[in-house]
Parts: C-alpha cells; sequence; structure tokens
C-alpha cells in the first residue's frame, strides 16, 4: 500500500492538502527558452511530427527537470493533435501558428471515427509510457488536451488570432458548432484516459480562449462541454485529478469552478486571490510569465506576493500563462530557488 | 429652469434613472459599416489628419444619426490624439493600425508641455462645437478619451497587438512609467475639460486594455491613475458625468466601478450581472457586436437578452465592445427598432 506521504508533492496537493512549500511547475516548461529544446526542435522538419516523434517528445519533457528541481513533467504535445487525429490535417506555418482547413467554408462538417483517431495518436501515448518510465517517483506526470470551445476556435477559423469568425459560427450555425463540440469531448476525453492508461498521474485541460464570452455562450461554449468531458472521462474509469484552466474566465471563474467538475483549477495572471471557490480546492498559477523576462527584484517580489497570496489554500506554484521564449534559464533558477525556500 | 424631463434620456440615466426603454448609443458608430463613412474617410489622406479637421470628424458624427434614432453622438476623434498633443507624434499604418516610436527604445522620455498640447488639440474642441450646435437637445453629446493605462501601452510599444513589452517596461523602469501615467492623467483631464467646455455633456474613459493585469499592475496601471484623472477632473471645475469602460477587468470590475469615483459603467461582453455595482451606478453595455454581423433570431434574441438582464437598473443600450466593420447598417436598424420597443 502507497501511503500519502509518497505521493509526489503535486499529486498531495491536488488531493487538497496544503503544503508548506508549494509543489511547482511551469505552463511550457519544456519550450523555446531553452537553448537545448531550440537544438532539438531542429531536427524534425515539422512541428506536428515533432509532436509524433516519442524520442523527441521524450526529449522535450526531461530537458527542464535536468534543469530544475520541479515537481512535475508535463507531456509534450499540443492540443490540435485532437483535430489531427479527427482527420482535419493541423500544420503549423513558421512563425506565424496552426492552420488548418476551416470548417466555416465548408458545407458538411465530417469528422473521422474517433477510435481511428486514437490509433493515430499511439506515438504520443508511446511518448507518455517513456517518459514515466524514465520519471523520479517524486515527479509528477501531467497528461493535458484543449478543451472542447478552445480547439474548435481553430477547427472553426482555420487559425488562430481574433475568435470573432467562431463566435459567429455559434451564432450561425448552432447545430453544428454544438455537434462539433460533442464530437470533441468523445475525442478528448478518450484521448486524457489513454494518457493516464500509458502512465499520467492527473490531467489538464486547457481552455485558453474563455475570454470575452457573453454569459449564455459562456455557459454553452464552456461550462457545458467541460462538464460532459469530465464525465465521460469519469465513465471511461479514469480517476485521476482534473486540472481545468479557463483562462481569462474572468467573473465566470467560480461558476466554472464550481460546476464542471473538475478538481483543482489553474488561475491565469488576473485573478487576485481564492474567489468563491470551493473551500478545498487546490489552484494552480499564477505569477505574471513576463517576471521571468525582467528577473531581478520585480521577479523576486512577485513570487512570494503569489505564494503569501495563496499561503491558507491548496496551492501549485505556476505561471498565469506559458512562459515566453524571452525568458531566461537564469530567471527560472531564481524562480525555483525562490519557491522552494533556497533564495 | 431646465427640468429633468428635459434632460436627454441618456443624461437621465447616468443621473441614476431607470427608464423603461434604455436610451441607445453603440460603441463606433460612426464608422467603416457605414457606406457613406467610408466614402468620407477618402477625403482624408490620414486618419489623424480627419480626427483633426473639424468639418470632417462633424459630418462622420452626424451620419449614424441620419439613420438611425439614437440617444447620443460621441465625439469623432481617437484616444491617441493625446500622444499626439504631447509631441509624441502618431500615425496610421493601413490595414494594421496606429505607430508611434517606442518609448522603450528610449532613455530618456521627454513630452511637451499639457498647455501646448491643448493648443494642438484645438480643432478636436472646434469639432465638439459644431456638433453641438447641430444636435437635437433629446440626443447626448459624449466626449472621451483613453485611459492613462491603455494610451501608454500604445506610447511604450510603439504600437497595439500584444501588450507583454509594455507590461515588462512597468517592472523595469517603474518610475518613469508612473511618471509618464501622471503626464497622461493631466493631459488626459485637460482634454476632457475643454470638451465639455466645447459642449459635451458626458465623457467616457476607454481603457481598452484592463485585461490580463496582475492584481498588484491593476491598482497600479487602471484603478489609481482612473482616481487621479476623476479627481483632477473635478478639480478642474468639471461636473459632468463620467462612464469608465475597462474591458477586461473581469473580478476586477466591482473595485473599478467602486472606489474610482467614475458614475456609470460600461460593461464588455463578458459581463453576465450587474455584480458588486454601487446600487444606483448606471450600466452600460453588453451586446455581443457579432451580432450585428448575424443578424436574424440571434441578434434579436440577444437584444431581448441584455434588455430584460439590466431591467431593474439604470441601463444604457450600447454593444460590449465597438461595432465591427463587417456588421451591416439594416442589423443596426433592426437593433434600433427592438430597443426602442417598435419590432
Amino acid at each position: 500500500m502507497v501511503g500519502r506521504e509518497n505521493l509526489p508533492a503535486l499529486m498531495r496537493v491536488l488531493n487538497g492538502e496544503r503544503l508548506e512549500s508549494p509543489p511547482l511547475w511551469i505552463m511550457r516548461q519544456a519550450g523555446r527558452y531553452l537553448p537545448e529544446y531550440r537544438e532539438l526542435r531542429t531536427r524534425s522538419k515539422s512541428f506536428m511530427e515533432f509532436c509524433y516523434s516519442p524520442a523527441l517528445a521524450t526529449e522535450a519533457v526531461m530537458q527542464p527537470l535536468r534543469r530544475f528541481p520541479l515537481d512535475a513533467a508535463i507531456l509534450f504535445s499540443d492540443i490540435l493533435v485532437v483535430p489531427d487525429a479527427l482527420g482535419r490535417k493541423v500544420w503549423f506555418v513558421e512563425g506565424e501558428g496552426p492552420r488548418l482547413n476551416p470548417l466555416i467554408g465548408e458545407d458538411k462538417w465530417v469528422f473521422d471515427d474517433p477510435e481511428r483517431g486514437l490509433q493515430r495518436l499511439a506515438p504520443v501515448y508511446e511518448a507518455v509510457e517513456r517518459i514515466k518510465g524514465g520519471l523520479d517517483k517524486t515527479i509528477a506526470l501531467i497528461g493535458f488536451c484543449g478543451a472542447p470551445w478552445t480547439v474548435a476556435t481553430y477547427m472553426l477559423q482555420g487559425e488562430g488570432g481574433e475568435k470573432d469568425r467562431a463566435r459567429r459560427a455559434v451564432y450561425e450555425r448552432p447545430a453544428d458548432v454544438d455537434a462539433l463540440l460533442d464530437v470533441l469531448v468523445e475525442m478528448s476525453a478518450r484521448h486524457l484516459a489513454e494518457q493516464v492508461k500509458a502512465g499520467a498521474d492527473c490531467v489538464q485541460i486547457f481552455e485558453s480562449w474563455a475570454e470575452g464570452l457573453p454569459p449564455p455562450l459562456f455557459e454553452r461554449l464552456i461550462i457545458k462541454p467541460t462538464q460532459k468531458l469530465v464525465k465521460r472521462l469519469r465513465a471511461l474509469g479514469v480517476t485521476a485529478p482534473i486540472i481545468g484552466f479557463p483562462r481569462g474566465a474572468g467573473v465566470a471563474i467560480s461558476t466554472y469552478a464550481n460546476v464542471t467538475g473538475i478538481d483543482a483549477i489553474g488561475l491565469d495572471t488576473s485573478v487576485s486571490s481564492r474567489l468563491d471557490l470551493p473551500q478545498t480546492m487546490a489552484v494552480q498559477g499564477n505569477l505574471d510569465p513576463q517576471l521571468l523576462v525582467v528577473g531581478g527584484a520585480a521577479l523576486e517580489h512577485g513570487v512570494l506576493e503569489t505564494i503569501a497570496r495563496f499561503k491558507d489554500s491548496p496551492h501549485i506554484f505556476n505561471l498565469g500563462h506559458g512562459i515566453t521564449p524571452q525568458a531566461t534559464p537564469e530567471n527560472v533558477a531564481r524562480l525555483v530557488e525562490l519557491v522552494k525556500g533556497k533564495a
């Protein structure tokens, strides 16, 4: 029997425990701010190919862990492997971002069967297994997916940027959009379940585009699909904790935390306190990523302030958004020292 | 003596009165969705030249009023006339947006005297006078400025887009940024005071970039400068009501409404209710602008829902963000019918 004290610190906090020193990981911790990542990335022609290479993805995950005593590893992948697996091919334009053939340009929306999609994603689950195999038992492994609405915006528009066209599609083709969200719920639940089966200890749902939605759309595009996703994941037998990260949810964040069924909540840079969250729900966040570019006294002040802000909570230290390519490894090292109380 | 019943409906609501049918105006109501505006715009080579032409600016303001029975006119100008007046030249790149020489590239930040700035802005006040002269007494005239932080982001970065560089400057050059905000407070207060002197009945402060700010920065960049601006405006003898519009403020919106000294608050698309606002404070907003592109049943539903949401409040009907060039005049006509109860 494994006692609680043998669980990785991150898992203990996800279970509602408050630790003296918060466990720490960094969104996009395997990323372009690391020279070794930039070198590794050149070994693959396309970003999607990189994501689908178990060897390269595993190496990318391990890189930050060799430098910093972080408390979690997160699968290296992309939220858009889900549409790719559904037969909506994804490619990346260098320096611009992802591209798909936009659904809004098509009369009938057709997707491949999720079962077939899972087979396409086999290299992702192989990466999870490899990472898990190489990971110290004190380090939690996080799986992830994009939330249905966030992934849908890319599928609808064929690219990122302003979400105007995606939002118009919601009004103009409501039945089609609801069906699309259902397909994404099913594929995402199966995708997360496979990651857990392959070794992920917990999962995070990235809702990157929760911002600016009118209340009825927040309910329909964010709350309902997330509820369905959590429910489906549980129905598939997955008991691993689920972290929801509704970036830009604003005043709607407490509703999101209270009704979707998630176990812990990621806070973007703008959230100042626990708000009206369930009392024992773990919070994750929420340092301004720009502080890892700036460094110095501002970084120190920001880290200590964030720790103080959540000192009475189960708290996982993280940023409020992904680390930027302009951040320096030296500033990350300093951040880790500060959080670990060794500064 | 002018009785309350002789005030324009918009001014009555700003005074805390609840009207059966909410007064209505539309952010960017003089804009590219109107063919006559697109035609008018061709008469001036540059956008700034257009803003500084009292004749063209006045004509732009009048265009939507000829089509729709709106309850307010708003000065046609740009929030960046303020830095332009301070000697930080502004120009617009067609299809991209505004440009300035970025402050972050300069060691010492120097600005012209606000007094001299006001002289440069004389054509703006002439436009206000002309508009006022041509306006029916039932229609309120709104003056405006950008909030100090919003204007500062453009000055710091030299352009719009992601605000990362502006936020880094806040950490890296705190004293310089605070001094910049103070200059903007003074220039903006004087600018608004002149607009009121020239005939504006009330003013709106556009804080377009309140989103994503960490709590200490929200306090320092949004709350404090807005407080100072309101205070300075009152010290200049201006009693006209002030509408604050902190787009993307999220959970911080009630603090903003409660402590800055504003009289009414503009709500972006994401706000679902009165929240924790002062009880008699008028709210303005907050229909999704995409509905004026989509039209039909979705528009109808959205308008009625918005009216119902704020039926117990002093409410000014508006969008949650500016109208887009893709909107149609027909949909605006339909919106007006719906709000005026003549549908």
